[in-house]
């Protein structure tokens, strides 16, 4: 047996904490399996005296986490500590400076730069991983990266925010308004400390960002996501969406078009009876479609001790075993700049709107979706008491500036109130 | 870019020319991915003569399959010719003697010789490796030896014969008999020449059994298995589990308990919407719970050319990049040999039978459970014109000896109309 592996460990929270209790409790598994015993060496964090409930004693400590960084007794630094820069950045470049593979879970570290940090790391012949950093224990970097390597991928989609997940299955389960479960959420503990990274799609936009750049062998492009959250998702929509047999999702979706790369995650309406559809609470679910291998679906646990910690040890065997693989599935240099896609891919909407009560207001709608070409696929009419008409509509399929250009000819007829939802519907054959 | 990975490729059926295709149409992406070209060297099959719609023309041609193995430009023997011995295994052996890496989709050929071949592999200093082998497109092998390695395996689930849940899904929706389904899959092709190798649950047992060897860290063992196949599920039993909220699934379940390693593939009953239950046509499915990850969902196709050349790649694509796994995912001489579970796990069971309609005889049967310690968690009596009295019994938990004490008690009272039917109900959390 080789000797050990040898880890420097940053950040002792939920999944720090978690990281060492596998390396301590699976101790004979883990040599077993890597051919080598794995070994904390040093660990890093805000506070030393807190009590976790883990034994550090036998481990060397660093205050400052970059210091772990070109400790001799470290092979590999497992980074932690979160942050898109600032002392995580600080740590991964020292790390690769000083020659050590690098395994982070830091999807917004890696979102913003991680194709400079990737070619620092091929320069320097280090490997920086991130199993981590996407859907939690759905090891689904690694069935992109690897497992999929022999297809022309065609479509990533994901459910990838747990706690975006939960709010929307609840408010569908419970009947409750976004605003009440959103408190809920807050008050579980299920939302970061700046909620907007979750329920604004950012966390999961910066998954799909660095998805994308596997499937496709581009550069991360976190700024090309077309993101929208899920604050103005009603519960009438998901009532109404319900009625017509879908459910909805925050849904991140990857494409390369004809007209470049289209990442976008946005609240989606998608089949009440898809795996999406059924997928409740804060599970994670990824989808990956191919050429060759056709639909590809993984779910789990998204965030968590265990699962975040599964992930991160996944890699950790990875480099204990030998592998040697680029960041993101091929050597950084050669990722290509992608071209964002301007229109997005067309696909059917779900148009909610309420209309004055009075005659010939729908004729007025319909012929403003006809003038943009967009067809009608089915439409319907809520009963109402209130003098103002509920209006469901799914069209056939649209692209999002001809039906921009419809809703705000809606607008000039004078026969709406209020202004239209607009949800995309993302087409998913059985 | 480092020379390129030449392939000796044998068998030139579905998945073989699904494979050709792949290099040829795909060979930039490779390239890329893999970092360096991929390239067939020389192909063996059958027939030279026969037109599979691909060109063949630059490769070099082998009558035998063995000499392929003993070609100097080939790098790796991508073994597609199947049976569990004679020219496959021939091959493999042939190919480890002369120092090649090895591919294979060969999951009786594993199942029955794995370890062997592991052992020969390690001995040469050659990998060995079988994505392919099971559940066709899903890169489950990949999941479970690298992406959960960080995990102890609590239990290995799976729908991995696509025929036979194409069949229990078609007679549940169509309400058609077995034997009808059973010829029409015949008739579309869908069963192996030997469809026992299908229904009889031997393939779905072979890819079990390779599983529980990573998952496990035991020698492979076929013969430790509790086979049972579909033949004998009707359309009565589908339709009455469905009432009671349960789909019939063939299902393979590995755990270790604390008797042994428990093996088997047996029609199951699980819950109708869950991720197994809702699994349609011939997709298939893995589940795999590890303490820490909790339990991962892998979903594809299980077969056709497509899916399982798409993963004989991902095995190609991992040796092109350098890397070096253990075929069951640990020395091969370190794995154990697990002792066989006696009694495998208790679990519900579901009861179907007759009774004789007349006072009395259900107290009689419920007495049988009784006096096996084994109580009743739902009965349902229906209705009936026939002189008998359908009944159902969902137990609660019990070991399989006891239920099959309390049938054969059941048989002593003079009240059972025929045989019961007894079906496991895996027990599977939300």
């Amino acid at each position: 047996m080789s000797r050990p592996l040898r880890l420097g460990l940053a950040g002792l929270g939920t999944v720090g904490t978690g990281v060492v209790r596998i390396v301590q409790g699976r101790a004979g598994l883990l040599a077993a399996r890597a051919g080598r015993a794995i070994e904390i060496a040093a660990v890093s964090a805000r506070r030393r005296d807190r009590d976790r409930g883990v034994d550090l004693s036998g481990y060397g400590w660093e205050d400052d986490p970059v210091a772990l960084a070109a400790r001799d007794d470290v092979d590999v630094v497992v980074e932690l500590v979160g942050g898109d820069a600032g002392p995580a950045k600080d740590l991964v470049e020292a790390a690769i400076a000083h020659g050590k593979d690098v395994v982070t879970a830091n999807k917004a570290m890696l979102a913003l730069h991680g194709q400079d940090l990737a070619e620092a790391a091929e320069a320097r012949g280090v490997v920086l991983r991130f199993e981590a950093a996407v859907a939690g224990g759905i090891p689904c970097v690694k069935a992109l990266t690897e497992g999929l390597a022999g297809n022309r991928i065609e479509r990533v989609m994901g459910v990838m925010n747990g706690t975006c997940n939960y709010i929307l299955t609840r408010m569908d389960s419970a009947g409750l308004p976004y605003d009440t479960v959103f408190a809920e959420a807050k008050s579980l503990g299920y939302l970061e400390a700046d909620p907007t990274l979750d329920v604004g799609g950012i966390d999961a936009g910066h998954k799909l960002a660095l998805l994308a750049a596997i499937a496709y062998g581009t550069r991360v492009d976190f700024g090309g996501v077309a993101l929208e959250g899920i604050e103005r998702v009603s519960i009438e929509d998901i009532r109404r969406a319900g009625d017509m047999g879908f459910r909805v999702k925050l849904l991140g979706v990857a494409q390369m078009t004809g007209r470049g790369l289209d990442m976008r995650m946005s609240p989606c309406l998608v089949p009440a009876g898809s795996p999406l559809g059924q997928l409740d609470g804060a599970t994670n679910m990824v989808l990956l479609e191919g050429d060759a291998v056709g639909r590809i679906v993984l779910r789990g646990a998204g965030a968590g001790q265990g699962p975040t910690a599964s992930a991160v040890l996944s890699d950790i065997v990875d480099i204990a075993r030998g592998m040697r693989l680029s960041t993101f599935g091929q050597p950084a240099a050669s990722l290509k700049t992608a071209t964002r896609a301007s229109a997005g891919t067309p696909s059917p909407y779900y148009l909610r709107m309420d209309l004055q009560d009075k005659p010939g207001a729908l004729a007025k709608i319909a012929a403003c979706l006809g003038d943009e070409g967009i067809s009608i696929d089915r439409m319907r009419q809520y009963d109402h008491a209130t003098g103002t008409a509920p209006v469901l509509v799914v069209t056939h399929r649209a692209s999002r500036p001809a039906l921009d250009r419809a809703v705000e000819a809606m607008a000039g007829t004078g026969v709406l109130v209020g202004d239209p939802v607009a949800l995309r519907i993302e087409e998913i054959a059985d």
